[in-house]
């Protein structure tokens, strides 16, 4: 009997193409889905003629593997995990590896990291981007774990993954416990930066009075340039493709955006490291705020703003790509910023470039200027932010004029672009040698005695004003028991 | 021996100051302070004259109190205040109460007041706010916990709150495990915000080549309208303080801020519920941001931007005490809509009026707006967001215009403000009544057939597009194990 290379659980649209992609590889793959039916239809429809073998119980799954056995689980992330993890466990041995490729809370593979470890079993937890078409034809692969399992998961993970054009598979160890989750959490919360920013640039064309038709070809048109990526382009298609009356399909959608929880868990993340991610955190809240749409609706009737309506000549297209530029240019700064502290933090060593470079095909955010992050990297393995590299800084130089223009012209015609707003704010914020926080730490000691440094003393010495004359010299630093 | 109406352990600024102000309303305090010197120091020194029982140790100080001992920390957050619970714990018998009335994170609070139970301890977590002077002449106090101390300790904390106008005191039971922390969370998250939104005013006002005392009488003369509160009488005390040199001492301090935690958790939890808090969020931001110092000493000589100069006749001052007020009524709606997320994730049955009439006075975020905030809630119990509250509807209608000015001249002009920037945004997002959400679902549907709802369709049936062509019809929904 055929023995399969690895087995696959969970066959919904990510588990269903990775497993005919691991098979194109030259792999066998036990196939196993809670619903029998669905592993027999996967098998008889787009599975026919690949090397699957179609599971009906999880002992003979287990029994089918080549061990040590690498069990790929594509199921729902959350208790789901855990409960098929129970279920497998029975039937393991010793040294097998269990990775789990849904979009599992980094804090969740830590845990399971720890405890398989203690019954002999690896665990690995990897992201994995690229939808539905990504983990077809090329993934790019996030995992992080029990090391124990690197030699045995890397060639076959790096076999499925995404090639950059430097021929370097989209695909790296990325560090102990759940390292390979949290690049994917920052991944993802990235992209949701994009899609905003995106989505905001194509509000302003709408209110500039461009045709569907326009706002595809001009999309089009930037993704040959600076923009050239995955989003970007499939913008581009979306703009394009017309419902069955013929009017734009987009226009149909209704404008309540879903999210699953990357997002959110980083920007907790952020809060809990002490890093500014205002791309990621404005664009979780826009799509909290899309949902709130009955409120929408009511507020629109009784709040108002200028008509959502820009003049042409108001802005420049170029303008407009400075923006979505500028805007990616920070929130891509603010996650590697973000990544860093957390390295530091768990103590996972990652390493910056490579995750750039694992980010520049196969997966969703995808894109040509991944490889100047890679580059930058690269070349400086210290940089402490990505607006402090000579390339990035010189092409935000570039694009800050526009960009404020369309800030600008979109917030005095009432169009709510947070994503494009907050970036600059942050942008204009981070070059500012000397910012507003003296009146924040005034405040602090006015009413808190919280002490402040003086830009006239050495860092480390704290001060006092008893501002109000009735306050007494102790401060809030004896607060102690 | 006299015998002492309660306890108060940690004499730091608050612990002596609210010490004092329990002494003031008849009570006998007895203190502890860790290192014994302080409490000597105290009795001797500021408390000479008050109804004060030095205790050099635990036992004597427990012994002290009257039963059922009503015994306040007021110790610094964190494991500090579990160290002095478990010092305590041998001399306590059933039926006392532990009232934390540092800034302890409510979900710590909430397993206190779960472990305590166990043990026959009543705990009860209450935020204070008010800083020093607060803290002597009257707090606004937050307490919540064990429903069985309610009827002992409210007493004796509405004793030494602040009173409204309308003679309520600013103290409130919230209700059970850690509500009253989460509730003044809150008020520190707002308390960020509204910082954040005062420096920012601070900086537009510099760039517009304001002198200090200028700027000081126009936060004065702020401080008899709309936006009448300590916070602005505070800038404008600040802004007339000088240096021992004669020049204004605000200048002098390091715009590096620091910060203890309550704003970021108010974020995360946010994000934990799925509330947008842009303003808390860009606030705390903007902490962080601040303190990159050197970071933004290095980004200050190679990122661009105009001169952070205003032209005095681009703006008027009245567009600028417009951008703080609906920045302001933005954060709280924010913060309201919070409360309430909170209120039914925990099961807290918040009072959101009594929040409000709670804040009025005492505490950090008092103002006189926040008598219309109770008003609307008072008027509209089940009011969804105060945005929605024709009284604010219409204020914010009048400030708008202002706002959009000051917002578009300060991101023309290289100005940092996030604050005023993203508060706009979310008021024209939430007014928006078709967003560009659309857009995002279509993106989620293109990549990860994650399905999108309708305009033209009820609400919950899900559609999936083939966009490209390629792709299957299996969606993510199938996506289970």
């Amino acid at each position: 009997m055929t023995k399969a290379d690895l087995g696959l659980i969970g066959l919904a649209v990510m588990g269903q193409n990775l497993a005919l992609n691991f098979t194109d590889q030259g792999n066998t793959v036990a196939v196993y889905n809670r619903t029998t039916s669905v592993t027999t239809d996967f098998v008889a429809g787009p599975g026919e003629g690949h090397s699957l073998i179609a599971c009906e119980d999880l002992q003979t799954f287990v029994s089918t593997i080549t061990r040590p056995r690498p069990i790929l689980l594509m199921v729902k992330a959350g208790p789901v995990v855990d409960t098929v993890i129970d279920q497998l466990l029975p039937f393991l041995d010793e040294g097998d590896i269990i990775i789990d490729g849904g979009n599992s809370l980094y804090t969740d593979s830590q845990r399971r990291v720890e405890t398989l470890a203690d019954k002999g079993i690896l665990f690995v937890g990897s992201g994995v981007s690229g939808g539905e078409e990504g983990a077809r034809t090329g993934p790019s692969i996030m995992p992080g774990g029990n090391e124990n399992a690197e030699k045995t998961v890397m060639p076959l993970l790096k076999s499925v993954a995404a090639v950059a054009k430097d021929g370097k598979p989209c695909c790296e160890w990325l560090g102990r416990g759940g390292a390979g989750h949290y690049v994917k959490m920052v991944h993802n919360g990235i992209e949701y930066g994009d899609m905003q920013v995106l989505s905001e640039a194509y509000t302003v064309m709408k209110a500039m009075g461009m045709s569907h038709s326009e706002m595809s070809d001009t999309f089009t048109s930037w993704d040959e340039g600076v923009l050239d990526s995955f989003l970007v382009e499939i913008t581009a298609d979306i703009l394009k493709t017309n419902d069955d009356d013929g009017s734009p399909l987009v226009e149909k959608i209704l404008d309540k955006a879903g999210q699953k929880g990357t997002g959110r868990w980083t920007v907790i993340s952020a809060m809990q490291v002490g890093q500014p991610v205002t791309l990621v955190s404005e664009a979780v809240s826009g799509r909290i705020l899309s949902s709130k749409k009955e409120e929408r609706g009511q507020a629109a009737a009784i709040l108002e703003g200028p008509k959502a309506m820009i003049d042409r000549d108001a802005i420049s297209l170029d303008d407009l790509r400075d923006s979505i530029y500028g805007a990616k240019i920070v929130s891509y700064a603010q996650g590697f910023m973000l990544l860093e502290a957390a390295s530091q933090e768990y103590d996972w060593h990652l390493n910056l470039g490579a995750i750039a470079g694992l980010w520049r095909e196969g997966c969703i955010i995808r894109a040509a200027f991944l490889d100047d992050i890679t580059a930058a990297f690269a070349a400086q393995p210290d940089l402490n932010s990505l607006l402090l590299d000579a390339g990035f800084a010189s092409q935000l130089n570039a694009a800050q004029q526009g960009w404020r223009n369309v800030v600008a012209t979109a917030v005095a015609n009432g169009i709510a672009i947070p994503a494009f707003a907050s970036g600059l704010s942050f942008y204009d914020g981070y070059r500012t040698a000397n910012g507003s926080a003296n009146m924040i730490q005034a405040m602090r000691d006015y009413f808190g005695a919280h002490t402040y440094e003086r830009v006239d003393k050495p860092a480390g010495e704290w001060f006092h004003t008893n501002w109000t004359g009735t306050g007494g010299s102790t401060t809030s630093g004896s607060y102690s028991a």
